[in-house]
């Protein structure tokens, strides 16, 4: 996510509910919560700690009573409205309710908590390079039920489609309804920016009040937002993407939640967030973290420092803080199953935190993938934050990651003349330091997000160049990722602010004058791109030589660039013409991968070209031929 | 090296010679070249190859008479003027002279070889970051035989101070003369370009005539040119350097050789060189080296491509060339007494060779440091070159490095302005990487060199840009590198030709107007930049902080950037202000390193300031404080 800022410190406000909480010992005991909200019988791990939350439930003395349950230890923390019960279930338990009892003299505190099966649900299948992802952001993707759109008992009590910076009312609802045109595409998995409740207020940025609308402030762990239909709504659209052939991923946020969290009300410790003397925002800088000659101060502000004033920057070296993210993590797959992770600012994370939480994830789920957002300029820090090659002092263990390095690289060799290290020089380039990762193949590629420019922005509208960046992403190494409408033409630079590039699905709306999910509702330039999209991606997913297959690029020449993706049973070659003139592609330079063939299908519109020597290249276009015996 | 061009193709030329070679033949048998031209008892290693060279000379039979040395195998090869003699030589062989005794029916061939004593020069002691290394053109710098400055039997029999393109007549003893004052500058290591015999033909580039005073085409490794003085100059330049208590560092060229060299006018075999259908320039592109998906012919032409068309490729794989390349190498150690090797294009040599030569040099000489020159543009790359830290499938054993990342970042970051990713940021984010070296304290640092612009220019003449950029160098981690001239203002860009870079040091030729070896030849501003980095880098001689102390770094903020050097002795402060305005710069931030100081002496004036607190950093300086208790 990209920051934003409020001018309120809210630090201050954080100290005044800690104290404040500590007011309440007075109180006869109870327990408010307990969370986990209730867990499973049969999990891997037979560990389970549950945080109680009421007036003084930290001054009660716990049992339990149920059969293969045990608590192991209840602990104590600095604010008496908390205890923390480490439980383990033996393998053998059977589901049921148990109940928590805690006592304090003549009180007496009784909480049932649920211990279910768990269910069939495919979940923590992960993604390969097999995978399509499409990012949305769901308040402005369809809107299925107006009557969720707002609700007068929260933090931000509005919703307007005409304010850019508030709420729009797209539900979760509303992205299931159109499932059929994502499966039309090619997509093969769903990334949603976060859905767990931000019961945000709204804060003032350069004199605009902006909604929470984008979802990385968590004030509930457990809630998925009610005004995207809450938790059931969540598990009917993932049962849908599931039923349909496709995969859920969540967006994760473990470095900071919403400043109306609840338990922020009321902390269990103050070392539960990151404290600074005065309010210390992070630098944003991430090479202090890497860096073997960095100062102290600079990786502790980096690391530690908080994201924006209302996001407070959670603690991940206090163990309950740590096993909260982690069970909440392990009880989201389970719920809702899930197949994978995208985890938001990555790198601003406790990093022996990502890898145990990483590690429990995959311990549940063996083929749990996860993929960060570590926005670096360079591919030693990129590898920093997934299995790589490089013997750093500390090794992540995360299987993925967001591919920054080779967006940027994308989106210049686009827009820059061809060069000494410019144009297609700087995808090969690129591409070219993938001996620092364990599997570039596991790096998720994109073109543009929900923080960046639109790609068709940074091209100045040049559809030949928005189809060569397509081509690019859905034909070279890693998992794309396409941002929602970029495949309709959606377009804007961040300026004046991101919400120019988080607009409207248009016909995701009630009302709205044309309905882009369905061919009559685009106009032709919007379907000749639509229908570039789903042409290539259809014919990725069924080409498996363009998931797993190897890669072999050459080094770009003349405005060219030729690189082939080829296994066993396929070969594919792309060629890029960045020129404005037709070349006839001299083709003896390619013959390691060409041997053999005599012919090739273009694989967007099935056309054979029947000689391999010299192969036209029209300007500014890219082929992609799958060649034939 | 930089590449420059001929239009002539030499390739035909060279098969030529070789088909020549073949057609002496019907001559009687003759030895008239063995290289090494001499050997020494008592080497650790106890092989030597000999190249023996002569009509028919590989149709002989040889032996060997003397105590202690056994042949071990005599080879022939495609061209039978050749024979490669494998010698054994016993620990206990003693000096003196051999016999090679080569026959063929009635005739007898008798060749005298001498094993030398070994002397008490030292040599091999290498290099470490307590060294300053000074760079220069022996061509360019100071000529004190007129005599010797050209010969008609040459094949490029010209030269002419009045134009830039040709030989202008300095010569080692030149540079003998003026050892004073490099030590007097604070030199620790002479670099010069190669003093080998360049007995090439001038070149014609772009419509002008060009010598090859630059040096990099060998014509015969075992003769220092008879331009520059020979080999009986080049060791007693050495033997001064020595006395005068600094280093010799030689230029070697492993990867080409000079379309005049003896050998190819009679090649041993046709795969001597690699040998191309038709003419085949490397690419310069150095990114197929360590791309894993790089195409084969993209590696090919990249490191077996010639670099220019008079520098033939030598084929490393080769393993009599490889044995010529290496014992070589050997031979100049104890010849000359070398303490280190620069590499020249470093990336275009066989790495497997490399690591072999690099090997039997520290293997005969364990203290022996060398560092190639690999320009390239990110740290990865650099890595490759060097002892690193990333699991790539082939493991370079080079100690040291020339970092072209540091260069280009130091440079950019006095020109570009402050920004995210700009000004010392830059400087900043190169040394952060340093996490893919296993000793970036190895590498050698620099601003400018004989194939870049010159550094004063790159900083448009800026006195304050210029100090602090040397201030980085001489302070930074490393090992530093000057190039001559820079110390008295030297100046000019590359265009219209590299020779703008390269002219003579005013004062080393006869008729000169100033003589700036001497202050009272120097104008003010000249000995204001010349004090300077005499009072820096004497002081750094005297800091060990500076060579091998540890090295942290903070983030550039607001147009500063702050370092420190130290070690268990001293710590040493460096502040930039790139700003045109004074900063009083809060030293509370670097608290990590300045906790138990009180005070601080300014390493150039002396000065002490007892505040440390806020230090006052004037506009556009740097400031290099030693910390006091």
């Amino acid at each position: 996510m990209q920051p934003y800022f409020c001018p309120m410190n809210k630090v201050r406000l954080l100290t005044l509910f800690w104290l404040l909480g500590n007011t309440l010992l007075a109180q006869t005991p109870a327990i408010q919560r307990v969370d986990p909200t209730h867990w499973w019988v049969g999990m891997k791990n037979p560990n389970l700690q549950l945080l109680v939350y009421g007036p003084n439930a930290g001054t009660l003395t716990y049992t339990v009573n149920y059969p293969g349950v045990k608590l192991v230890k209840a602990h104590t923390v600095e604010n008496k409205n908390y205890a923390f019960l480490d439980l383990t279930l033996a393998g053998n338990t059977r589901p049921g309710t148990l109940e928590i009892v805690g006592k304090n003299g003549a009180n007496v505190i009784r909480r049932k908590y649920e211990l279910k099966a768990r269910d069939n649900e495919p979940k923590g299948r992960g993604l390969s390079s097999a995978d399509f992802i499409y990012l949305l952001m769901p308040d402005r993707f369809s809107n299925a039920d107006p009557g969720n759109d707002k609700f007068a008992d929260m933090a931000d009590p509005e919703a307007d489609r005409n304010n850019p910076y508030l709420r729009h009312g797209g539900d979760l609802k509303g992205v299931e309804n159109h499932l059929d045109y994502l499966k039309e595409l090619g997509v093969t998995a769903l990334w949603m920016t976060p859905i767990i409740e931000n019961n945000q207020p709204q804060t003032n940025e350069g004199g605009a009040m902006r909604s929470a609308y984008h979802g990385y402030g968590f004030t509930d762990h457990y809630a998925v937002d009610k005004r995207l239909g809450g938790n059931e709504a969540y598990k009917a659209l993932n049962k849908k993407v599931h039923a349909m052939g496709m995969r859920v991923v969540q967006d994760a946020v473990y470095n900071h939640v919403g400043i109306n969290h609840w338990f922020l009300k009321d902390m269990p410790s103050k070392d539960w967030l990151h404290q600074w003397p005065a309010y210390t925002n992070t630098s944003y800088k991430y090479q202090p973290i890497t860096d073997p000659h960095s100062a102290a101060i600079d990786r502790k502000v980096a690391l530690d420092g908080w994201f924006v004033p209302h996001l407070p920057d959670l603690n991940q070296n206090n163990p309950f803080v740590a096993n909260y993210l982690i069970q909440h993590a392990i009880w989201s797959v389970e719920e809702f199953a899930l197949d994978a992770w995208r985890i938001d600012t990555y790198m601003y994370n406790d990093q022996p935190f990502m890898n145990r939480c990483n590690a429990a994830l995959q311990a549940e789920y063996p083929a749990m993938y996860t993929f960060g957002e570590s926005w670096v300029n360079n591919t030693v820090d990129q590898a920093y934050y997934t299995r790589n090659n490089i013997n750093f002092p500390f090794k992540s263990n995360q299987t993925g990651g967001l591919d920054f390095v080779l967006y940027s690289a994308m989106n210049a060799a686009l827009n820059d003349g061809e060069g000494w290290d410019s144009g297609a020089n700087r995808v090969q380039q690129a591409l070219a330091q993938d001996a620092v990762y364990q599997d570039p193949m596991k790096l998720v590629t994109f073109l543009d997000n929900h923080d960046t420019d639109r790609f068709l922005s940074v091209v100045g509208d040049d559809i030949n160049k928005y189809k060569m960046g397509l081509t690019w992403l859905l034909t070279t190494r890693g998992i794309p990722q396409i941002y929602y409408g970029t495949e309709i033409l959606m377009k804007n630079f961040k300026n004046p602010s991101d919400a120019e590039v988080r607009r409207d699905f248009p016909g995701g709306f009630a009302g709205d004058k044309d309905n882009k999910f369905t061919a009559s509702g685009r106009s032709k330039a919007e379907n000749e791109a639509f229908d570039f999209v789903k042409t290539l991606a259809n014919y990725r997913k069924n080409t498996p030589a363009l998931h797993s297959g190897k890669l072999t690029q050459y080094l770009p020449q003349n405005g060219t660039y030729v690189y082939f993706r080829y296994d066993a049973k396929n070969t594919v070659m792309v060629a890029t013409n960045q020129t404005d003139k037709p070349i006839a592609l001299d083709m003896a330079r390619f013959q390691e991968r060409t041997q053999g063939f005599t012919k090739a299908k273009n694989a967007l519109t099935g056309e054979v070209i029947t000689d391999l020597k010299l192969v036209n290249l029209p300007a500014k276009t890219a082929l992609v031929l799958e060649l034939q015996r």
